[in-house]
């Protein structure tokens, strides 16, 4: 039976889900049996799954138009509206495959998609659930990658696809170049706002990275940067961040990037007082300005609460003195002297050159970027500059995802 | 001696400091005591503190023109530049009163401003450093709070000491209100932008909360909304909402302020199990839509590593299915049921009328806001609203103080 064909013989019955999304009906309900006096729903897959689901959770996650607004997709009151105590009166599965259940004190009946039933299965292990289209197991990198990942530049403003392929390699790599984007000014946010709004901080909505008079920071001279993140000095630092190539400089200006997740990887594995260190001991970051006056503490290399990398934060230029305790400042600066050793190491170094055209999207929490110095009496370099969110990449990639998913 | 007579007796040759902050020379430096081999180094103030340093902080927070680039205040080159080591060879108090440090190995003579290093003394207990102007206690309040502190919008454009009020009102209470705002469209962000940018979301960089056809949201409707947070679903809520009211309708649509803090202090205190159950268990929010698909998972109360309350990220037509262990989901619900049933009881409510003019200032991640319904055939509601962040509050709130200490 062909693709076209199954779709055809889908029920055109099934009910609303409590979102916009798709739910492929990869198996059927097979039995429904009712436990705890109607508290639970036990069902059983054709596949022979069982799946639990308690009679609140039902009831809260009904899409009938008494309970959700239909166009929103959200519920009409708070949990307080809900029977504190919903019990199920009777079950049946339809005709077009839905669950129906009957409430045992409200009047109406509620119906609900097996699709979608199935996808937020949390009786059951999480891998069991849908996956999530944002998940995207990093893979680390060093310098044997002699070039990011590189994707055409003129396609993506209108290609799904491309937008698709070019955003994967982001969050697997942390770091992917798309080439020959038109040299014009602002084309780093068109391209940005393909994903979702650009952030602006106090540098503006756009940076410009190139040498200026009177500098608000050392990027805009013609120094060497050390690989950093961004705007470590903020409570939430960017999750993402775009530079376009609108002018190469003919002398120096390689950009030098270092896979954040492999350098914290390298430093646990050869000095684990060093990553203790890192992990924990926070370091204040601070914008020095004379208008604004930003600050924040948070160890170098931030772990989630299953020990994990979470992000990295961390810019030379950005340190405020160290304010932890007295007895922690000597190892608190030989882990950090590790750690930007451990990252000018050219084994973990991705060095090269920018083209006119080259528009780098990055994970601003994982990859450090920097750059070599440059002579700008050779020639005029010229970066465009703006900032994202992992979160608007997330949105994204489940959305281009769910286009492909609709039926 | 008046303030200005001081003044001028200040010694006028002060070093820089590592920052653009002002530090008033409130202690001289009555003694310097080398310790350990030239590693730390003692002072002793003239009102008897004494405050130790260790030599790599000190050379690491050198101004020297060597080591910092003096027009952006930032270090030229990373801790790997550091000597890994450096010893004090030598040290004086010169006529200025700046500490002088000549380093063992390196040529040059590091000078240091007392009123800086004083403010800076990490050897002390933390409240002997110099206070952070952005730390505002928060003052919880309940409904004996009748309206919420307001002060004269027409002001606020270009009176920074009518700006400092309120934005510490905002910084104290979570709310505070602006009167007299004129009532022109945009006028939110300009005055949002007198703290810094304005954050864009999926709903724009101004959103209309009005009655619209085919609504995005609950809150462009006329029905009420449970007091909630705004924008959970994102990993950083935002820190800040201005709500700017343009047109008041004449039958309901009062505002429903609850504050966050003291709901989860009520809770705390009448129910320690739904309480950690609040602060344990995460619900998932998400913003359902047919172009963005937000999703982050937290605990409704989220606390800092202390145990104080750290923000409240909840929406009742925000959150999506509950994804915890299955034996967790009843007393999740029970938990979330106490929540919303706190936040309803009258004693805890700041119920108001909305005026054109008035622009409300809220720390998000803090205060619950909501509406009684309105019914949008009597006439039309239409406030405007943008988001800010709570750190550019905070580096507002620096930069004001700094601005009042400036000699």
């Amino acid at each position: 039976m062909s693709g076209d064909a199954a779709r055809r013989q889908t029920p055109p019955t099934l009910p609303p889900t409590p979102d916009f999304d798709h739910y492929p009906v990869t198996e059927t309900i097979a039995a429904v049996e009712p436990e705890g006096g109607g508290r639970v729903l036990a069902l059983v897959w054709s596949d022979g799954r069982r799946s639990r689901y308690h009679a609140i959770w039902l009831r809260d996650n009904a899409s009938n138009p008494e309970v959700m607004n239909l166009e929103t997709r959200e519920a009409w009151t708070d949990v307080t509206a809900l029977p504190a105590d919903p019990r199920i009166a009777s079950t049946a599965v339809d005709s077009a495959g839905a669950l129906e259940v009957r409430w045992a004190v409200e009047p109406f009946v509620s119906r609900y998609h097996p699709g979608w039933l199935r996808a937020h299965d949390y009786s059951n292990p999480r891998e069991t659930r849908s996956e999530d289209p944002a998940e995207i197991a990093p893979v680390l990198w060093d310098a044997h990658l002699a070039e990011p990942s590189s994707f055409e530049g003129a396609t993506i403003l209108d290609d799904d696809a491309a937008l698709e392929s070019w955003l994967t390699a982001i969050a697997t790599y942390g770091i992917a170049r798309l080439r020959s984007v038109p040299c014009e000014p602002g084309m780093v946010t068109r391209v940005a706002e393909r994903i979702g709004p650009v952030r602006p901080s106090n540098f503006g909505r756009v940076f410009d990275v190139r040498v200026k008079t009177g500098p608000g920071s050392n990027a805009y001279t013609d120094k060497a940067l050390t690989p950093h993140t961004d705007l470590p000095t903020r409570e939430y630092e960017p999750g993402l961040q775009f530079l376009h190539c609108l002018e190469a400089s003919p002398m120096g200006g390689r950009a030098v990037m270092v896979d954040g997740y492999k350098a914290a990887a390298v430093i646990a594995a050869r000095d684990p007082a060093a990553y203790k260190a890192l992990t924990e001991i926070p370091w204040p970051m601070t914008n020095r300005a004379p208008d604004s006056d930003y600050r924040w503490e948070a160890p170098v290399i931030c772990l989630d609460d299953k020990g994990a990398v979470k992000e990295l934060r961390v810019a030379p230029f950005l340190r405020a003195p160290l304010n932890s305790t007295f007895d922690e400042v000597e190892e608190a600066y030989r882990a950090l002297r590790v750690f930007f050793a451990t990252a000018a190491e050219p084994d973990l170094q991705l060095v090269f050159d920018y083209r006119p055209g080259d528009l780098l999207g990055m994970d601003n929490r994982r990859l450090l970027h920097g750059r070599e110095a440059y002579d700008s009496a050779s020639g005029e370099r010229w970066l465009q500059g703006c900032y994202g969110e992992r979160e608007e990449l997330h949105s994204r990639l489940r959305i281009l995802a769910r286009s492909r998913r609709a039926p």
